[in-house]
């Protein structure tokens, strides 16, 4: 049985206040947010123990996406028979990699892209990092042969730009992250030295342990050690320190922790598959064998009664239509996509299906002739902390050194501005304009961009399933005679924007799944 | 020509004050005080840009060590005809990385060693980890395709274990370094907070940015937001906060910096090749061309005269004397082993040959069946902070969550106890005696380990050229006639107990080399 770790009642209204600060603030407002608040997803729990195999039950997994992968991993451990739809030509839903050949068109007659980067340069347009607490992902991983490199979520060296006269002085300015740490942390050791110094400190401490804590802040924050100031020192880099008043108006200080969290956005440290997040679906469908998973296989209807359940799927090359039978059938798309698929669910649970937004996420990736962040900053991985109309502005934490490289320019769960609205080439020119005010060398370094927008992306039509999820859980996780939904979207505890939330949606599936068909098998029926 | 970046005068007593707190100490403290004076090596400046090519002559380097195998690559790319002698069955010198194969026997009819881990374990015994300034050596491995990954210096999910009284209440307690930042962050926060709320503040801080100080110190710290107190808080692991007295009088704090240093060893972030050091020699040896490196070539003589120089070799399989002649040398042995080759150089410069003290440093590679440390412990990277006889105890920042993986049980630059003198089973012993304090699973998961004491290590004799090696440089660099010293003990600049060091002592070397067979070539001589 799944044991729940780490539970923690459901925060209901946290997406919702994430998407109204959204609303005001911008994408980048949000991410702080979410650094800050702890709302972090919990490691999924531990991976089902079941015993026991099903008679003759035949099971269809529709939809290969992260969830849909996992439990069709688990039931060929656990012997059952079973087959795979997948719509597109490629496994793994929103753990897509774009890289050379890669190509989508928007829906309802978009744009077509194709992307031409090098052989070797690729973004992750969905899920991109795993937070070391997500073993349920980085166990599978393990077991595929996925080889894992570290993601650094922040580097020392990256740029603090934000704009705007709520900032105060530093408006407008490129400071480092190094120099935003120093520079606070020495000033603020230096003023409790001086209240040390003139006996102000209200504290059980001994003067001996006084002591001892004025050294402590001298050394932790590089001050002079004769005159206990703090000065310009090497290692906050160039240039005299910023003034405290002004880097407290700034706000910067908010990206700043005692300890980074142990979950969520910002843990540490952090890990991404070698190669691309793609090789986890790749290596969990060569797992699975491909004899079991068909391709370009559109559901088109899904119709259970006592005996059985038909699905039937189009071919999406070339439309021809295929019926297949099942005992049971497991649903792993989308709840969106699901809610426009002809099928006999109760009036409740397509209540329940048609109730879960999905989320606007947006990834840009911009394919680089050099790596000037590099070269000329002296940056590896990490982030552009800012609030630019950007989202999330990345580094790649991987190849380091090496000559060319695929920042991504835009991420995003909300909407940001009118991109979606506008073509391609126009959401990349967004990039580039704001992007250039911290990275002049962009422009003239840039070779072509890739925008996924998901949702004008075909199958999905959005990105993960928004916090509103939660509430219809109760329904959605109720087995319906043959049907059992595993969807990201019915994550038991861990939050469905995370792929360790799909993997824990798999392993409740299967749970429930296995003690359904255990239960007629021994009954002698099926 | 080589430019000199962040050149600071020299500071003489570096080394010998180290070596001077290592005696006392040990050599965790020497660590300790390595980080914490800012001690730190600079990168080697820019690569020399040399022209022309000067008529018939021909080089000979002898070592294949980095600083060898670099001056052969500039050579290479400058088109001079020469060849590379190296003593070794293999290139790399310090730069060796132990895996199944490897094996030695210790100097004067030592014990034999001979690894037998598993495929894919390794552990570097020499050079293990790369600054981002150091770009040198950085862009060497760039040029010659070993891709990079990082290395972890530290992991807030470590361990920190001190022994002995003079460590406090805190003595051999096992603490995770996440919990000593955060309890003693948050607690000195508390307090600033209080004198802020008291009007206790000696600053010229306005009343609002005082509010916005107690906010950014809430924040930080983790305090609770009503009512401003340090408490238990989830991110720093389970458990009570530690006593801040008790926190201060163990000196852990000394281990806690605003921002990492820009130099040296806790740098960050820092690099490593991927499979290993040696893939760096390797790729170098590659780019040179196997016809250009005689192995197992042992040098006995180097004589020179005005017309030119002739060095004998051995061959160390089967003792076979070969004679070579060239117009030029480039030195790369170390010092030591130098001193003891027939060479007619000047009385001077053999006195400054002898005169430099060579490292007494030692790394012991323990391979575990299972990596405990990441599968019971949550550790990915860093070290263990500790006062325990081991030097640097690290966890390797490669291969994460595979099945085995290779400790570094002990790694230190001074003798630890008479370790040197004991029988390597006594050595291993040795170290898991004291991990198993920290580890008590290291007994178990032990399969077997190898142990590299430079001192005792044919070739080499000790590890890296000392600090002395300073005040002898004038000397060393000087160019005698033919010979030209390019050992990693005359780098410039940078400390030679870093690559970058070697790189530096290759192109000053090259750059001798070529000034010097340029104005010969255009005189006409040779």
């Amino acid at each position: 049985m799944s044991r729940v770790r780490g539970f923690r009642p459901a925060p209901l209204t946290r997406r919702r206040f994430l998407e109204q600060l959204g609303a005001i603030g911008g994408s980048s407002l949000v991410m702080t947010a979410m650094s800050s608040m702890e709302l972090m997803a919990d490691g999924a729990g531990e991976r089902p123990q079941l015993t026991g195999k099903p008679g003759k039950a035949r099971v269809l997994v529709l939809g290969c996406g992260i969830s849909g992968l996992v439990v069709g991993y688990e039931l060929a451990k656990l012997g059952y028979d079973f087959q795979m739809l997948e719509a597109r030509d490629r496994v793994g839903g929103l753990a897509w990699t774009v890289r050379r050949g890669s190509e989508h068109t928007e829906a309802d007659g978009g744009e077509r892209q194709v992307c031409t980067w090098d052989e070797g340069q690729y973004v992750n347009v969905g899920p991109w990092r795993i937070p070391h607490s997500h073993t349920g992902v980085l166990n599978y991983c393990r077991e595929v042969g996925v080889p894992l490199q570290i993601f650094l979520n922040e580097s020392e060296s990256q740029y603090v730009y934000y704009e705007g006269d709520a900032i105060g002085p530093l408006a407008g300015r490129k400071l480092r992250v190094r120099e935003v740490r120093a520079d606070l942390q020495g000033q603020i050791n230096e003023l409790l030295i001086k209240a040390i110094d003139q006996h102000r400190l209200d504290s059980p401490l001994t003067v001996e342990d006084q002591d001892r804590l004025a050294n402590f802040l001298v050394s932790q924050g590089y001050l002079d050690s004769t005159d206990r100031r703090y000065k310009a020192f090497n290692n906050r880099g160039p240039g005299d320190p910023h003034d405290l008043a002004a880097l407290l108006q700034s706000g910067f200080g908010n990206r700043i922790r005692s300890v980074s969290p142990l979950e969520g956005t910002v843990a540490s440290p952090m890990f991404q598959p070698v190669g691309g997040m793609d090789q986890l679906p790749k290596g969990l469908a060569r797992a699975i064998g491909s004899n079991r998973i068909a391709l370009n296989a559109e559901v088109q209807s899904v119709h259970q009664d006592d005996r059985g359940v038909k699905v039937v799927y189009a071919n999406s090359k070339n439309g021809k239509k295929t019926e297949i039978a099942a005992d049971y059938v497991v649903i792993c798309l989308p709840l969106n996509i699901l809610a426009n698929i002809d099928i006999n669910v109760s009036e409740e649970m397509m209540t329940a299906i048609k109730a879960v937004p999905y989320s606007s996420s947006a990834k840009i990736g911009l394919a680089m002739k050099r790596r000037f962040w590099e070269e000329d900053d002296g940056i590896f991985g990490g982030h552009l902390y800012s609030n630019l109309p950007l989202g999330e502005f990345s580094y790649p934490s991987n190849d380091y050194f090496t000559k060319k490289g695929v920042l991504l320019g835009l991420y995003a769960n909300q909407p940001v501005a009118d991109l979606l609205d506008r073509p391609v080439a126009a959401r990349i020119e967004h990039v580039l304009t704001h992007a250039s005010k911290v990275h002049p060398q962009i422009r003239q370094e840039f070779e072509s961009g890739y925008a996924v927008f998901w949702k004008k992306v075909k199958y999905n039509l959005g990105g993960f399933a928004t916090g509103a999820a939660r509430a219809r859980r109760p329904q959605l996780t109720k087995v319906e005679n043959r049907l059992i939904i595993g969807s990201a979207a019915t994550a038991p505890h861990s939050e469905p924007d995370w792929q360790e939330g799909a993997v824990a949606a798999g392993w409740q599936a299967l749970t429930s799944l296995h003690e359904r068909a255990m239960r007629s098998s021994s009954a002698g029926g099926r």
